[in-house]
């Protein structure tokens, strides 16, 4: 059991209401909404941009060249990952111009500014803990949704999206970020320690589940 | 016209938005639910907390001791106004520990860390316009509802929050913050900048005004 | 042994070359210059300036009121410290416009911004274990330098520096910050982390040692 | 005349003593110690480190994807220039782990935590003006060094060093930071502003040459 898996288990109600949310399911049957997959994609678009200087934070606060050197590959992959989505708002019919003129909704800003201020206020270790919802989670969500391989997804109206989170690339991404919080567990980790990231990980969670809710609603009432 | 005047001009429907909510209407009317009230005052209290790390941080980025003495004293009073916040709660039957159990809400989150961010990643001024639609809008708001004074409120079932923000201690405290503005002003801002600063003002506005809401919220469907 | 004895105890050199310099040592003889006596206390005021931003910083990254508030404390004494050196300064022939006028020497500014980045770039233990050269290394200075009590002073030069340091208020001060220590030592330290924070403290004794040089210095050539 | 010029003669004295510290003479006549060079070199790459972190500092506080962007291509191309310096320094005897294990000079710390601490304080237009001296001042010691050209400098024993910063590829980053410097002014620099950022400009020139004379230091008595 990794310290994500034991994360997971410490605050398991929010991380269920998170993966299993209706968007997840509604996109993985094929049902959501298209308004609402788009209130998502923009939102989305503005929270990597916040993603991006949560990496460059971690490159602030890293010590040592190696720990410098691997945010700056979480930067830049995070800066490549936008250009992915302007491409993908683009065949949902929304330009550049469009994304970045939208004003960002209370659940982009309330998750991007949490885990910005937990990593400023904290240390590293708070910092990845605060962003493993995110970037691990989307990688579980992403297999989930494929169970039979990305081939099988057919003509899905999403098939692109769950092919990204699914795909090789970004579960290597995830699989990462696993060994990076056991790393710094094993560096500085107590058991008091455990139980404050817990309530971190467990507030994260809680702020996922809220963007994807912000999604649902943009598409109005049923 | 000072600077405030000109962010509020700038950003009007968003102030408006924040300043005219139902929250406020019916807290002044006398009519608004208690579990709203209720509700609102268990979040201030964790808002609180983050503002005073917000007045630690305009402490911290101070060049000059006069900078550095006049944060501490926002931070000191923010710390008091904490422990008159626990009084007034324990007038409606909240404990300190109610309080401080409550887990922070979508819209706390939000509000608190954006501004603690916008002053990390920018500067003093971009803090203290963060801070000014919380800061200068309870006076205005305190004001407005008591027009005749907090005598005239008689019974009101708000008085006491209605009269802390409309007495002279809290009135002086909002017109330092538009002064302090204004000296900001004088000694680095340019019009570009402005506009930079009305959209950060606009942003803290709709972050208030989803505070007001989600007070309303808490109190259920009508 | 508490935590604050095995940090002294793993940087010995270090410690011992900064409590035992020779500033420290004609200071006590009451033989040091004035001119080295009154460049120290220039650089000194100018050091408590950034002293304050740091404890402003341990406000900003605290996350309960206990810890805000605790660390608004040490920013509200450094602040009175400040006031205290600008009489001492009188005493020594220096105004408070000679004192805001000195450039910042280079050794100044090493170990302030040295302490601000630790703590800006790690967690609040690293803050306070930078701080920690300073805090208690000046407590145990005043009292090696008063074995026989401040009375038994009698007209020594330096005797008003000495008793400051030396009397029960800046003892408890420094009694509180071991005990601070080991507060997070029993809440986050593993025995990686120590060996970081060792390393952490010797570097700042040493920039504490280089300050008392850099006031050696000043008095020119024996 | 650009901001770069501006500063510089804001900041004139302190401007001449570090573009033309006895270092950086002897370095263009060849007659520097090798024990002076190797001292700096081991220092430098020490301080290559904290730029890497000042250039993250620096996307983390952008608002933009562009200034992100600009910022990460900083902070990749310091990463990179490590990669320069351990073979520089190999060149010289020195090895990887030798670098890697020298604990950081005094002039280290003060010139790079200044830099931090600025940036951290103020906000982005504050920390290129604190690294600008660096930035820039290297690529004018470079050209002042090889005024005919890197070939007409022959056997030089630093011809290496000097051909970095001479070449096209150093003098074309120090025509983009200049650009920046007058991009941020174009949008927030007012006169107040300017006068100090001079200042700012004047202390992390006398680091620079802090610096140099660090190095000269650690060559021994003539």
């Amino acid at each position: 059991m990794d310290i994500f898996d034991r994360l997971k288990a410490a605050a398991a109600d929010d991380w269920r209401a998170y993966v299993d949310h209706d968007f997840v399911r509604q996109l993985g049957a094929g049902t959501l909404p298209e308004a609402a997959f788009r209130a998502y994609l923009v939102q989305d678009y503005l929270f990597l941009i916040q993603f991006a200087r949560a990496y460059a934070l971690a490159a602030y606060k890293s010590r040592s060249l190696a720990d410098i050197r691997s945010a700056q590959e979480g930067l830049a992959s995070v800066l490549h990952e936008t250009e992915l989505h302007v491409r993908l708002c683009a065949r949902w019919g929304l330009s550049r111009a469009d994304i970045e003129a939208a004003p960002e909704h209370q659940a982009t800003v309330a998750y991007t500014r949490f885990v910005l201020d937990a990593g400023a206020a904290g240390d590293l270790m708070d910092l990845h803990v605060a962003l493993a919802p995110c970037v691990v989670g989307y990688a579980e969500i992403g297999r989930a949704l494929a169970p039979n391989g990305i081939e099988a997804l057919g003509n899905h109206p999403y098939r692109e999206w769950i092919g990204e989170y699914a795909g090789e690339g970004y579960q290597g991404v995830a699989a990462n970020a696993r060994r990076r919080l056991d790393d710094f567990a094993a560096r500085a980790m107590t058991e008091r320690r455990f139980t404050e990231l817990a309530g971190l990980f467990g507030a994260a969670s809680r702020l996922e589940a809220d963007f994807w809710q912000m999604g649902l609603d943009s598409a109005g009432p049923a």
